[in-house]
């Protein structure tokens, strides 16, 4: 018989099949096309973009040449627009707002066929560290509420260019999931003075099954509740809330599971489109409540495709056990 | 710029596309692909699913046997078993449950090629009639709180069978975002004294521009606060909390608008996937608060894929303004 589960942070019920699981291979796999043309990440080709924010690049080359190793350049077809104050107002029954906010693009490397498995560690490190120092940055911008970092690969998973990237979005106000990640995450500090999510890192480490990778400062597991088959939770060790303020001696360690966790997946999958999530705490916030957050990331591989379902009725059904992921992405060498 | 708007019952903000508003023909279009093999769907076929639960067919003819219009059998691998009391337990932090429940599949027309547009209003009334029965049937059941009616058509919208159906999932607990819908209405009410879906249908009905479709009972509509392009909400226009007792008079004219509805998408786009979700108040319940709750069909072609990013996130970027959607459907012939 199936299962049916709670998200003990969210409240949300899913349905486990732990009758007949999905394997590995019985899921469709999706082979990346993209549209030709020039690409305008590579290097030689940066007059293609908006000229750059910020990058980690060669002493003695000038901003918009080559010779970087990560560059932030705005998004050339903004979600939002750095301009302007919010402009709350009433529309009848409706309420509206300027899409005031900042939208930026983080090429995590000069190669245009390297993801995360195929870069080296202090590449790696640098993408994590330009991100953070690009949240610390957005976040003195008293107009917003919250940084979203994020990653589509491959066209299955949203992204529209195959070089590989990261997107910033800073937001006038906390988006919907994760006020109320915070809001259960609250509600349990207020009830048990603990985090939920050192209880679960304890509780996981504590039952082994769901984990498929751990160093000194991180977690990686699928969770009790996921709602993707392979989705992975990826989270420091020590309570910290904020992604953006990272302890410097965490990144290597970070770097290095993020690098794992991913090759397995690729290893397991071939090449899968996946997204990559940063969850962290708002910024400028009388949001309140962040106290018993603990911010992680969550990556999940773009496998099944009953999308409109899931996403109007928000109700999930899993075909793959989270404890049978990790089993699988334990096991690949 | 682009303009953020907020759903007014359930507190989501979204981002609306209003500078470059994505067209229809800029959509990527899918064709859909089949496995081959016997439809188990088809006149004849009978034997190849369990025993029917319930159809309408023809006088004379026997339960699983050809001469049925519409035709409900248990789903072969159901999500949820019929068999067995609701077993609630914990697990550590967790919480779980067996998976009781029902899951049944309504095979709307003997014609496997025929989609809702293809059908006489005569065949859509008895596919909406049957749900309804079907929908009460299960209610019956003390153990069940939700009744989830919906349909996946095309293989990118989840369908697995080519074969037109719709699907019903009897749960044992109401489903968070339909939850959240209720207690949203709900809170309007208390505030208002009035249904903030009549509330909608007045405004709506008022500024025009979003509605697709209007007859006697009921309107077709691209909400304010869409959270995919081109969807489409079809409410009736006189209170009413559940869709299984819909006033037999209204029958007629939510087969018509249905089929109106679709056929105007399927002109705008070549024969998109979509799915369609009934809305209706939980059964059994003691979940209070359905003052307020006011049932309606959300249909969603799906035409883009970023799914697991506004799927983990919860935060949805529009490309076309719902007001260019509902132009555009209004618009074709």
């Amino acid at each position: 018989m199936a299962e049916l589960r709670r998200d003990p942070i969210g409240g949300r019920w899913v349905i486990v099949d732990t009758d007949h699981p999905t394997k590995p291979e019985d899921f469709e796999h999706e082979s990346h096309s993209w549209r030709g043309g020039v690409c305008p990440f590579c290097y030689g080709n940066e007059a293609l973009t908006p000229p750059e924010i910020e990058s980690f690049r060669d002493p003695h080359t000038s901003p918009n040449t080559s010779g970087w190793q990560v560059r932030v350049v705005p998004n050339k077809f903004p979600a939002l627009q750095i301009e302007g104050d919010l402009d709350r107002r009433g529309l009848g029954i409706y309420d509206m707002s300027n899409g005031v906010g900042a939208h930026e693009v983080l090429i995590d490397t000069p190669y245009h066929h390297k993801d995360i498995p195929d870069l080296l560690n202090e590449e790696i490190e640098k993408i994590i560290s330009m991100s953070c120092r690009r949240a610390v940055d957005l976040g003195k911008d008293k107009r917003f509420k919250y940084i979203m970092i994020f990653k589509n690969y491959g066209p299955a998973a949203g992204a529209s260019l195959e070089h590989p990237h990261t997107q910033l979005i800073a937001l006038p106000m906390v988006p919907k999931n994760v006020m109320e990640e915070i809001k259960g995450a609250h509600n349990y500090f207020e009830y048990r003075e603990r985090c939920i999510f050192c209880d679960i890192i304890r509780q996981e480490t504590q039952e082994k099954e769901r984990i498929i990778l751990e160093n000194k400062y991180f977690l990686a597991f699928c969770p009790f509740v996921s709602r993707f088959p392979f989705e992975i939770w990826i989270i420091p060790k020590k309570h910290n809330s904020d992604f953006s303020h990272l302890p410097p001696e965490e990144i290597p360690a970070l770097a290095s599971i993020l690098k794992e966790t991913i090759s397995k997946v690729k290893k397991v999958f071939a090449n899968p489109a996946y997204n990559l999530i940063v969850h962290s705490s708002p910024v400028n916030g009388d949001s309140g409540g962040v106290e018993g957050y603990h911010w992680h990331i969550e990556f999940m591989p773009k496998l099944t495709r009953v999308a409109g379902f899931e996403w109007g009725s928000g109700f999930y059904i899993i075909p793959t056990p989270p404890e049978l992921s990790a089993k699988y992405l334990k096991e690949v060498k």
